[in-house]
């Protein structure tokens, strides 16, 4: 017997109707997983990474290239020499342990609410291409009318529930003042929590200003809006302009993700489960310093992994090597009780095209059966980052919908129910007309929009289009219908206002 | 900081030209899991789910369309009542202990053993499309020609360890003769262990006696080089058809795949967990009835599951709930101690476009991560089915050796040698030119052929070619590359005079 579409029976006319109607989908709020994790290694032998994560900051020690930094860990007890800190294993815990468990982000939009937590899964757009890819297929640099209209397309796209700050580098304004439009474009086109610029104290100061223009000091000194990302720069060393951005963010209360960036086999070892103990070692010291600058830092633990190509030097998505780290990872974390962030949707495709959907769910699904919280790059990232393809962050915003309901596992409430229609129907019947089909299809089975079901025939009756096209058509529509999430006209002038007058103060000339 | 290639260090000269000196890949033998895998439900729930199976069985009962099976439960001291087989729980639990929790399938070439068990994994390409969609794309009826084409292509990729069988339907050859044409490819242009038909007692004997011929019946009393599908007709509903092939098959030692056949909210209940239980009695009462003709047959505990798309009735690959009756599906097969079957690379795409990846991609993890045993159509499945894409199949065969990788897990020799390397290397250094990496590189990240980590400049110098291009040039170098596998010359002509002789014996017209 034959398992092909040829068997499939045709549905009810009823239910094809009722399926019609379907409404809009609600934004994703908070995500919570059901499905227990994969694990990837014994609890001994996590044991085994967690103590040689520890001995490495003790015994190799980490740079920290930022003078206040390694005043604070002196008087914190390090072992500091030079711009070396060597960390003794229970400074590191007693310090990660005041990392919370959970923590909400809070956008201005209504039901923007999200919690970054040990068990919940949130999802936001990639961050960082220098080029985009346009709807047409056109590749160029990225400007900030780019950045504009990816914001406004993950507005509309219920598959993100954070914005994700410099979803491509607007190339057409000066270094210095890139910063400033990207924040107002986040603050002005989107209504979610958003990502908020690191990268130097005055940078960070004037992300955080600019949102205390949009939500008010007092409501930010309570409520986390903006998340900052500390990249580290493997192996082990955490740079000054990145540990300025952690203490103006969690001195403002608001969110750090600290994430090593691992390049396999480059800046760690060629094996997997020592590149998990080096880098395990690199987030921990940044995780507790973090919480040494403000106990009670809302932090992720993060990472960004990919291995190298040894035939080109580039890197690889979709690699089963990066999908171990991640599950290892996972149970890392968990043992440390803070949310931790993967890559989702990575792709070194130059097209899009199969190798980037492969790449793509690979990286998706290792993410989620690994219990990753805070899946970043889960929208639009291509050509291993050097493109936000906006047609690709479409239909990764489909996909965010999918991973959800993947995560959230199954429920029992209605198996007696379902079970009586299986008394009903009987052997050899079908369910087509059941009542129970037509009370619960809706529900049971998600129906994607741009992965598309037809038959040969009719797909190519109308039109026979690829993936590209069909979400070419589904982001020119979601562009047609943004409308700007309201925004107070005195806030939006002061924030213009702002904006022009730190261009006047900063030079528009590198340093 | 940026996320992207652009951060990449350029790799050693050393490095590069040892990769380069990389060997050809051999097959996968058995792949052994270590990675554990997700649950999606606990230990309670599985009970509720296996108990409410055990009560469709009883209460409901199960159609045997076949009087000597239902002869057989009669005996067995079962409820029968008409063509309905009412089971009791501890009959169904008996006879499903009977069957090995692994056994061994061989080839006829050299080192095509592969162990199938409840801790391995085991690839097996599409089979059962009426359409191909060739290297160059089009999209055509397939024809023995193309069968054999394809058999080639999976003789020729390491990541398969089994053959299929129909990977497609030879539409030029009258029905009644094709099974003889399907088996004579199978065991003239390939090696490995493959698929016989099972589509009534005659074919599955013809089918027998071929493999006979090449193997020797003594030999196959012993071993199993066959396997047989064995689908059921959902809701609850076993064929003559079937079971007729089942006898064969079990009778002479070779291997059986119990398959329920499920659309999810067509022909079960319109709920995840109440489907799960309905497929789950189908199966049990299937390998209950394997163990009833033979104690001790080699069974493979199965399912082919889609979800439909209630605006066109086809099937929907890669969905969420899908993914996760895999998990649970996952869990009551290491419950009963058996191997068991699902789907991997299951897409509907009508192109080998991002849809087609995504989907695939999706549907590999959800099996691989739920510890499935036996991956059928993970290869070139592509339309729900109704095509074999072999641009796909070659890109699935190098997805094969990525997932058979992240399924082994990590290994824990070097981590004490990489330590070291750490210690060597230090903040801010980098592993190019470590002994350790250069050691090591090799085995540690894999490095696929056909998904391409070129920068985009690098890329479009050598041709901006898409993945399906791509696939087509590695298709086509196995393809020139591609000998027959040696046949003992009395046998290939005792195999032809088989065929010829049958098909004398056989009206080409349907009956």
């Amino acid at each position: 017997m034959v398992e092909s579409a040829s068997k499939t029976k045709r549905l009810g006319r009823a239910t094809r109707r009722a399926a019609r109607e379907a409404e809009v989908t609600p934004r994703l709020s908070t995500v919570r997983y059901r499905v227990k994790p994969v694990e990837v290694v014994s609890a001994d032998e996590l044991d085994r990474i967690h103590c040689a994560s520890l001995k490495i900051l003790q015994e190799v020690g980490i740079d920290f290239r930022d003078e206040v930094a390694l005043a604070q860990w002196k008087v914190a007890g390090a072992d500091v020499r030079g711009q070396r800190a060597h960390l003794d294993g229970d400074l590191v815990e007693s310090l990660v342990a005041m990392a919370p468990e959970r923590f909400a982000m809070t956008g201005r939009g209504a039901d923007t609410d999200v919690e970054i937590g040990v068990d919940t899964l949130t999802f936001c757009a990639m961050q960082g291409a220098p080029n985009i890819r346009d709807l047409d297929g056109t590749r160029r640099a990225s400007t900030i009318a780019d950045l504009r209209k990816i914001n406004r397309l993950i507005q509309m796209s219920p598959g993100f529930q954070i914005g994700t700050g410099f979803a491509c580098e607007p190339t057409d304004i000066a270094v210095p003042w890139r910063h400033l439009h990207i924040m107002h474009t986040n603050l002005v086109d989107l209504d979610l929590a958003t990502n908020g610029l690191t990268t130097g104290t005055a940078r960070a100061e004037d992300c955080i200003a600019m949102a205390r223009i949009v939500y008010g000091r007092a409501f930010m000194d309570e409520n986390a809006v903006l998340w900052g990302m500390i990249s580290g720069n493997s192996p082990l060393v955490w740079d000054a302009t990145m540990l300025e951005g952690l203490r103006v963010f969690a001195l403002a209360n608001q969110v750090v993700l600290i994430a090593p960036f691992v390049l396999g086999a480059a800046n760690t070892p060629a094996d997997v489960v020592a590149t998990v103990a080096q880098l395990n070692a690199e987030a921990l010291a940044g995780v507790a310093y973090a919480q040494l600058v403000k106990p009670g830092t809302k932090t992720i633990y993060g990472q960004y992994s990919v291995s190298v190509s040894m035939k080109s030097g580039a890197p690889m998505s979709g690699m089963p090597e990066i999908s171990l780290l991640n599950g290892i990872v996972g149970q890392l974390a968990r043992r440390y009780n803070i949310p931790w962030r993967t890559t989702a949707s990575q792709a070194s495709s130059k097209l899009f095209d199969a190798q980037s959907g492969y790449e793509s769910a690979t990286a998706y699904m290792a993410a989620v059966n690994a219990r990753a919280n805070f899946l970043l790059h889960a929208g639009g990232w291509d050509e291993a980052g050097m493109v936000h393809c906006l047609n690709k962050l479409v239909v990764d915003g489909e996909q965010n919908l999918l991973m959800a309901k993947y995560a959230q596992g199954v429920s029992f409430d209605l198996l007696d129910e379902a079970l009586d229609a299986v008394r009903r129907v009987g052997p050899g019947g079908h369910y087509l007309g059941d009542p129970f089909t037509l009370k619960h299809f809706r529900n049971a089975f998600i129906a994607p929009e741009i992965l598309n079901y037809e038959a040969f025939e009719q797909w190519k009756a109308a039109g026979g289009k690829d993936m590209p096209s069909r979400a070419r058509e589904k982001a020119e529509d979601l562009l047609a219908r943004y409308a700007p999430p309201a925004l107070d006209s005195s806030k939006r002038e002061e924030l213009d206002a702002f904006v022009a007058r730190r261009e006047q103060e900063i030079s528009p000339n590198l340093a």
